[in-house]
């Protein structure tokens, strides 16, 4: 019994806006409201942690006190890179390789060393997203290492993925407390956000019942993007590019004149706000005052109340992480990086989601071209 | 001025069937009649050849003779591989890696060697189009003599990319016309597929605005499954598990009485048969005949039309290509690599496209989860 095709167009050309491709239970919008698993992006930024953020969003509950301990022994566990990878990884080019770039290569070729790559079995995809999560952010500081010429700096056992993100990209410096805290709680902001346009990348390719590291690698490369995960990066450069909280006047000014788009700000599906913004505000606020320079954070929310107040737009998760991440002296070009270091426990909650529940991805396009041609040899076109 | 966006839910978990996700100019499918850029498949396969028709999908028209020869030369000269390119091929490691996985890694590698990585301008994304799809053939070849040992053997200048692909994959034997002839078809007939899972991967991935290199690393992820590109290789590992004629006919009856899928059979699309099947289907008899093992055909014929008058599914482009490469001695699991060197092409029409009239591609899920849950300690949970 075949049922009736709906034909919907009304999202054509459009990003597929409006358009509800799936049904989850991983995260969700709710006015401005974000929840992974049903539990507020506020009170888990209060109160969780990054670990138990990820063991949240794959197992559709917070863990008692025994399953977390064992869980974040075994993702802690999944940090230290073997030898063979890191030979691997100081062959690949890093000159003018932007970093997503690099990761996205990095993360393919974890592939061909992990035992479980050619089984798509629950349990497999369980063991190899936990060998990804926990190898992400070594990856991240390997990259910056090696691109200096230095050797990766080798993760320590029983500390956090926060403490050795900041531990490994500083070269091996113990960091401070807060230093910790504050990375931690971006990583609990960034770790999924709905079916925004990675995670939306990650279940197309998992829907051919392609193979885990195949749907992250997709996804890395969607997040690269300006649109989507590129766009922290953008917004440093831009106000650096713009320099003082004169200048700031004037380029929005002129930004609302030419109608331009303002890195960082607005969101396709926040009309009232980001509320991850809100959080990260706050944090800006206070670090970029105690590194002593208190301008980026001035500026930004020059920008931000400016565009809110001119065009009702509101900034995304993007804008403030920008001016949080220079003032813990991380490098720009890491920003879209540490957000994938983040995204990875979302991204593996949805393909494990979409591979539960199957169907290929696989619309429609709408013919605009030339019809009824026919072939005649080329000295006669 | 905001327009009210329409929410559609009718194609929830059916992978955006009946989604019209895109206007094209690139392909179309009407009926079971396949069009690249308006010229049907049919057209193209007797008369073209694949270089022709990668300027015709890239261009919009079929080249004249100093267009064609000029294209044709420069899309040779990119067959090419650099000695420092291979050089970290050979240290990508092959034991039990899948070619799609290593073609992954090996493609993402190639953006760390292309100066036009970071360019995403209208001109670079031709110049790193025609570099992608005149190597790929290389690359894929390229894996199969790394991972006997052997070093990859190089394009001859002046031959076509069937051609070159037989000569490399053989080893640096002249391959025979009639070989190169039947390749050069299953090229043409492989190039671009309207808006099929791997070129939504395109499309996606690069609707972020991120580089051309990461929306086909994408693309060759989706490619790799077992329900998409993936099925031609599924095919042929059937046909040998059932090994004879009497066996396929108990297969098929299984099949049926368990309502089991066939690898190779039904499409989502087509309903009243894939034209690219009915042409493979004549080069499958006449192969299989001339290799002395006709049984290939004769049991695919037998399964084709079982499924046919039973259950009214008829065989996709997957299910002949199988029992072609084969004849044409070509290893089992190179099958849907090829399917890549020639969706190159496709893909990077699609990417074109996208960027021209790009908005992120960005739906919604429904949420199905819990709902107001409030964190608590771990020892209270």
């Amino acid at each position: 019994m075949a049922t009736e095709v709906q034909i919907f167009e009304g999202a054509l050309d459009k990003g597929l806006e409006g358009v509800v491709a799936c049904t989850t239970q991983v995260s969700s919008i709710v006015g401005n409201t974000l929840n992974y698993r049903g539990y507020t992006i506020e009170d888990l930024a209060q109160n969780s942690t990054f670990e138990e953020v990820v063991y949240l969003l794959w197992n559709n509950k917070l863990p008692n006190s025994s399953e977390l301990s064992a869980f974040t022994d075994s993702l802690h566990k999944e940090m230290t890179l073997s030898p063979e990878y890191i030979k691997i990884l100081k062959a690949i080019p890093t000159a003018n390789v932007h970093p997503m770039a690099w990761l996205r290569t990095a993360v393919s070729l974890t592939a061909h060393l992990d035992k479980d790559a050619n089984d798509n079995s629950t349990e497999a995809n369980k063991r190899k997203a936990l060998s990804l999560t926990g190898k992400m952010s070594s990856i991240v500081c390997a990259f910056d290492a090696i691109r200096s010429g230095k050797d990766p700096v080798s993760p320590v056992a029983g500390k956090s993925i926060a403490w050795n993100f900041m531990y490994m990209l500083g070269g091996g410096k113990e960091p401070d407390a807060e230093s910790v805290k504050v990375f931690d709680t971006c990583l609990i902001l960034h770790a999924d956000h709905e079916l925004n346009c990675s995670a939306f990348a990650t279940r197309v390719t998992a829907s051919s019942l392609s193979d885990l590291h195949s749907a992250i690698v997709s996804a890395i490369g969607a997040l690269k993007g300006p649109l989507h995960g590129g766009a922290n990066e953008q917004v440093m450069l831009m106000l650096k590019k713009i320099g003082n909280i004169e200048n700031a006047q004037k380029f929005v000014k002129d930004a609302l004149d030419a109608k331009e788009k303002v890195m960082g700000i607005g969101h396709r599906v926040y009309k009232n706000g980001d509320p991850r913004a809100a959080i990260l505000r706050k944090i800006s606020e206070k670090l970029t005052q105690k590194i002593g320079e208190p301008q980026w954070y001035q500026m930004s929310t020059l920008i931000d109340d400016t565009m809110n107040k001119e065009k009702g737009l509101m900034p995304n998760v993007d804008f403030y992480s920008a001016t949080v991440y220079y003032a813990m002296k991380i490098p720009t070009d890491i920003y879209t990086p540490i957000f994938a270091v983040s995204r990875m426990a979302g991204w593996c909650a949805h393909a494990f989601e979409q591979y539960a529940n199957n169907r290929i991805y696989r619309p429609r396009s709408k013919w605009q071209g030339k019809e009824g041609l026919t072939w005649k040899p080329a000295q006669n076109r």
